[in-house]
């Protein structure tokens, strides 16, 4: 019968062989791999990805927004060490990751500002700096601006209420996540890190740690461990993988049992340009850059976002019931989706962009974590997974890469920029209990 | 613009409506149909199912077995009341459904039992009945069976240690799924309650609370809800939409962006019998019905579960890492995985099963809750969702069923059988902390 008359063979492991094999060059996996490399300088860490540069993903997709309002504890802490960073890599080292204190600005009806007031007080209580702005102030600031609804029978069939006070959250602006991609790209490769793009991983390479030679090993009663991946390319091997790999996640760990714990949906954007717009966009008063902050319209999570390159706005919006979850290999941008979604709660606001079409739009996919919208970090077979980052991936990318780092290094705490720390088990499975994040944009 | 002009027009309902549609007539279906049903005599309530009788899917593909042996108190719970109930049917109302109180055998190593011991304790305290068997004891009463694999150069390759302690839970058994299947659709339809076969549901309807005729619509700020169920012979609508559909829950719910918070994953059952078998099959002394337990083999979970009917028994294993989340409409078992990753371990431990091939072999799919393998039951956007048992559906088939009815009536607390009683929201997502089982099969 099968085992009888078998001895352990050696592995044949014919492909390349690292230390630590990150899958996804995107801004979460670049970050991964440049805290590993930081920290262990002598091993082998090698990136890949599918795209033909870093951060061609869901990144390179991104709104490009920060903000360190948030009512879950870990989400700010996250995002604040995150921004703190960013900042020093800009100020400090000179390296211009396009960061701009422009601030986030929600405009909120008298019931959504009673909702967010009780929270406020905490979130104010841990140092996040924001300022109430009276609606006479946002009237004389923001021209042309709509702010009262009463009795307006549009605005009634949109749900949109009036507006009654502003929140700025000050620590809050714009990036380009493209810069912050190259920025840990290029000091992963000035340590000698090396990036495999045009590498698309297909499945993991799970073996026992004894091979037998029957067929269909590993058996169920052998010792397994993923050694490595496979790609396009050939199989490629590791001590460690890390799977930082965005809404490929779940294509990637599935094929060994390994939940990655995220649902798949597209976000869309739409940029949009007038000489109307660009007077909106010169808003004064609200930063030094005199531009208007990112701000969140008062209905269904539809935000514009300052692109003072291109003297306008992006447009988004939170997706969320009825966009049904659906794995994309290549999402594309509805321009049905911002003439009938957004553009009426956008154009009844501000008049601004009344008969503007987008000149140009894209599509990305969120990795949303349905539980807690926090990342989920953990260990599981060999395999590091960093996934779930629910839209908020840009300004958690830094503390991730850290997180991931300590939890390579079996650290039970992981340093953050600016001298903060988190029990990495926090962010895992079996003993996380991080809260509901309250403060959805 | 597009909303200017607009009115609301009624909507266009033309498909038939009912209080409550629950998909999937498998056991968890029909036990929430069931419970609906009995709490509320006047709602309309039907049940729709892609098969042709109840019961057909996973249901049908279980191991068929029970236990009240689990660490996590709600899993715990949950079995035991369940159990209760099946007693009462087949014992006070005479509804044979196959329960036969055979017990569990686990067969464990000295690693394995010292590590179960602290976890004993509290679970004796609880009142669950176990009871531990010495070597010798299992020596005698089990004829033919290897217990010591000292210098057994096959059974290290197996990873496979020396019997220690026998551990026999006394409320466990097997029962015939199909069995509590039929009694749950008869008692339902004796109530009025209508099933519909042959009606596989596509994906879920969702709808504006005023529909406008604009393209695309639910738009994103549009106040939306699920109203009802496409199928494949036309739409059907609901106040109330229950999905119990185990592994095709995510294809129904991923629709609307609802996560089912479930993972499929294939299972397969092996049926091998043989006079020698027979013999094993006929051990006494563990149970009134003289057979050998549900027993667990100490390497892999391999299992074998008596069959008195054929005979023999069923073999099956718990396949852990390794085996892809993939789901398949129609799995099916693999004799390869019975001759290389079972039969070595099963003819290690039992001889009987030497050179014995099944004649028979079914798979079908878990719907796995990878966070702590107790079922989640929630509500979202007019939805109630009872998904990832996690294999162990059969047992906790009754109590889900309350619980579900418990949410539908928005009762904080669900009165499971024997006077014993849960909080509806410990199932669901928000406060969710139920800990992680520890007593994996």
């Amino acid at each position: 019968m099968p085992v009888g008359a078998l001895s352990i063979r050696p592995a044949k492991e014919t492909g390349e062989k690292f230390d630590v094999l990150v899958v996804g060059a995107g801004i979460i996996g670049l970050s991964c791999a440049y805290h590993i490399k930081s920290e262990n300088p002598d091993l082998r860490v090698t990136v890949l990805d599918r795209g033909a540069a870093a951060g061609q993903g869901d990144t390179a997709k991104s709104a490009g927004a920060f903000r360190n309002v948030f009512t879950s504890e870990v989400n700010r802490l996250l995002a604040d060490t995150g921004i703190d960073f960013y900042r020093h890599v800009q100020e400090d080292l000179g390296f211009n990751l396009g960061l701009t204190f422009v601030g986030y600005l929600w405009l909120l009806t008298s019931e959504e500002f009673r909702r967010l007031e009780a929270l406020l007080d905490s979130v104010r209580k841990e140092g996040v700096h924001v300022k109430i702005w009276e609606r006479e102030d946002l009237r004389d600031m923001i021209s042309g601006m709509n702010m009262d609804f009463e009795g307006d029978e549009e605005a009634r069939l949109l749900g949109l209420g009036s507006i009654f006070k502003g929140l700025q959250g000050i620590k809050c602006g714009t990036v380009s996540p493209d810069l912050i991609a190259n920025f840990y790209e290029q000091e992963f490769k000035k340590m000698g890190g090396l990036i495999k793009y045009n590498t698309k991983v297909e499945s993991l390479l799970l073996e026992s740690a004894s091979k037998l030679g029957i067929p269909g090993e590993p058996l169920i009663w052998q010792d397994k461990k993923i050694v490595g991946v496979k790609t396009k390319n050939g199989d490629l091997f590791a001590e460690t993988i890390v799977v930082a790999a965005g809404r490929w996640s779940s294509q990637v760990l599935d094929s060994v049992g390994i939940d990655a714990r995220m649902k798949p949906k597209k976000r869309q954007i739409f940029s949009v340009k007038s000489p109307k717009i660009e007077e909106l966009l010169n808003t004064k008063g609200f930063n030094k850059y005199d531009v208007l902050p990112f701000t969140i319209l008062p209905r269904a999570g539809v935000f514009i976002r300052p692109e003072r390159g291109e003297r306008g706005f992006w447009v988004g919006a939170a997706d969320d019931l009825g966009r049904p979850f659906l794995f994309e290999e290549d999402p594309q941008a509805e321009r049905d989706y911002y003439t009938y979604s957004m553009y009426p709660i956008l154009s009844k606001c501000f008049p601004h962009f009344k008969d503007v079409s987008p000149t140009n739009m894209w599509a990305g996919q969120y990795d949303i974590n349905t539980l807690d919208a926090n990342p989920y970090i953990f260990e599981e077979a060999g395999v590091i997974v960093a996934a779930g980052l629910s839209g908020s991936g840009i300004m958690k990318a830094d503390a991730v890469g850290r997180i991931v780092a300590a939890l390579y290094a079996k650290k039970e705490h992981a340093d953050l920029y600016g001298g903060r720390e988190i029990k990495v088990s926090r962010l895992g499975v079996t003993e996380r209990n991080l809260g509901i994040e309250r403060f959805v944009l």
